[in-house]
């Protein structure tokens, strides 16, 4: 096995997918945003009533997927036709867990789209709530699922 | 305290910040991606020899700092002045541990650029490295320490 | 009825056309930039002899449609097949008149690109008049004809 | 007077203000989407209980706002210090009114930063409706205040 | 003959290819940039040991083919499949000479793709040793190669 | 003498303009495009008639300009003051010459800005020809004078 994006001269290229069939693709991966339990709170109640930390956070995720390819340099850019982040408080992380899904059509798969779109809410995360908690971590992002092409179905233990 | 990128009416929106004066600005942000040994060897190697993640990683980690305000809806676009981005194989997580420094010249933090900078990094490493291990994991990402502006100096402990 | 972009929930997330075939799809828009008959007649000369105010804000229409997705949360990103942008000077109105039209092979209707060409357009417009008359409005923006997919042709009244 | 985007051969061109002085500058822009009553009543009764169609055409709106420089061909970028959009039901209209409010210290107006802010938003509110309205119609789209910079201060009547 | 981004009327357009069939693209393109001797040994050296100026005007050349369709006005956006470009240092120019392999599967040729993955390869040459040698200069920018679709294969002589 | 954007490890990062004083500065540079003697008439009588390849190509240019910091991965980012884009025939060359304009008041030079102007509009003059003539050539892209900043005056022999 090899790193795919070298060619044999060791140069970095954006892999030929020309070959590859244009199959059902779809990616789902997940991170956390951990932060004080004062500053959950905060969130958490705001979404209730008034500021929506979450509601903008799965917005911006959403929007960074569609982004993928402007940032990662070796990535294939692809038209996605579906992309959700799902934001639910955990009061024992204490914090905020993000799960994206995104889905297309494609000659490669999105796994780098679900990824991106959950960073890029957890960056929002911490944006809204970095004037009460500098000390926010952000981690635990992974693939949780990734099925379509040639590779076929991987599933994160 | 609260949270201020929301009104009084618990609105959204980009916080005024022009009547703050122009400082410099400083901010560090660090993170990881934690993989397979087998998988940092093949990287290790291949920095030295032939093909460079790590120096592709660093890049897009640059180039990221300079999209933040693209990605990050209510954070302020300002001209950045100095991204650097180091990364460093460490055999003990093992995988590769990132950080990130910028600066700017002006009226709001560049906390933001420094952790896109840093996530920016480590998505393009899975990018990467996926083919041969999609079970790596990006975490441990933070601000070490920022400083300028009226709210001083911040290190992480 | 309901609104699409929202799941069960109540959460906002880009619907997923996944399982939609790709059908032929076209959508024309149109719009307005009211102004002084000076304005006009300063733009219309110009067309003309020297400036070519329309020209530009044709070009940043279309230029506008390629930009739909970045810049409407929710809307699918897909690679738009034709794009043209017609203004004309109407001196009942006085003003522009502003009719875009767009094409696609794909999964999802074409609108917002044909609304984003002539919103862009007539922005343009302004941004190149300004300077004479500050007191310009843009109107009439809607969807005249859409046509293609399963929810078949819509012609405005 | 002249349009200023021309030199003196009719090419356009972005027009030189190295020399003006950096001033603080405000704009506010305003427009409105003009639909059918149920579309206003589904809007209004969701952003009360569930999907927040309001919330998420503010959001597009401020994000919009930094685009504008990428969007509109002329016009000078610059990094602007607040932006803020109020969306409020009108059941007159009947729809949604949108203003739009933009900040920056800077060597040129803000005006077309606001004027998109409100397109971009207005946009937004279209494609969230879209499915249960195609007839809405966007307009009353012009700047409200205009104030900064040696051509002072111009509100609208 | 005519230009094919002209309407009937002479104005510009995105010309309609929604008719034309989806077949496999290639293009190929080349140029160089001519610098003094001392800087392409500077540079070569570099790459060997630490700088890697080809490296990251490679990741740059391959990034800018993704933002061809943002850049060129009536260019259609489409999905590459691949994106490779080659720097070889040539002591008789003296300097360094770019070559650009872009593929899709599509409606319409990627030779803008290949010709702006070379630009911008050869601009980025120029950032990184502009500090040593300002006088370097980008020429000889041209297609090579180019097959697929109904006009047929190309080869520059 | 070496090259700057390299650190003491040979690792790339966005050289640190924190300490520099905000001056002055401006940089003008050139190209051509080399076509036949035929294309060349069909683009100048379109100008005065009816297809505007000059005009388009300007304006790309000049659109270009403000995309140099996403493009060149090491360029910082600063908000230009003015950007201007001349094209002129030369049926000795035979084809057009392009020379573009950039200033801007800030940290660093604008020879970059005023390269990429250049290779845009030249880029997009390939594109609206390339249907009538393949073989165009596209070279002499160089920097003509640049001032302001530490570096004093440089002008081009």
């Amino acid at each position: 096995m090899s790193l795919t994006h070298f060619d044999s001269k060791g140069d970095a290229h954006m892999v030929d997918v020309s070959d590859k069939p244009e199959t059902a693709r779809i990616a789902v991966a997940q991170g956390w945003v951990r932060m004080l339990p004062e500053t959950l709170e905060m969130i958490t109640s705001g979404t209730a009533k008034k500021g929506d930390v979450t509601g903008i956070a799965r917005l911006a995720g959403i929007m960074g997927a569609k982004r993928t390819a402007d940032l990662i340099p070796l990535c294939h850019p692809l038209p996605i036709t579906k992309a959700a982040v799902e934001i639910t408080p955990d009061t024992t992380l204490p914090g905020l867990r993000i799960e994206a899904t995104v889905k297309t059509s494609g000659q490669t798969g999105v796994e780098m789209e679900a990824l991106t779109a959950v960073s890029t809410a957890a960056l929002t995360v911490y944006d809204m709530a970095k004037a009460v908690d500098r000390a926010m971590e952000i981690g635990g992002i992974r693939v949780l699922l990734k099925d379509g092409g040639k590779s076929g179905r991987y599933e994160a233990r």
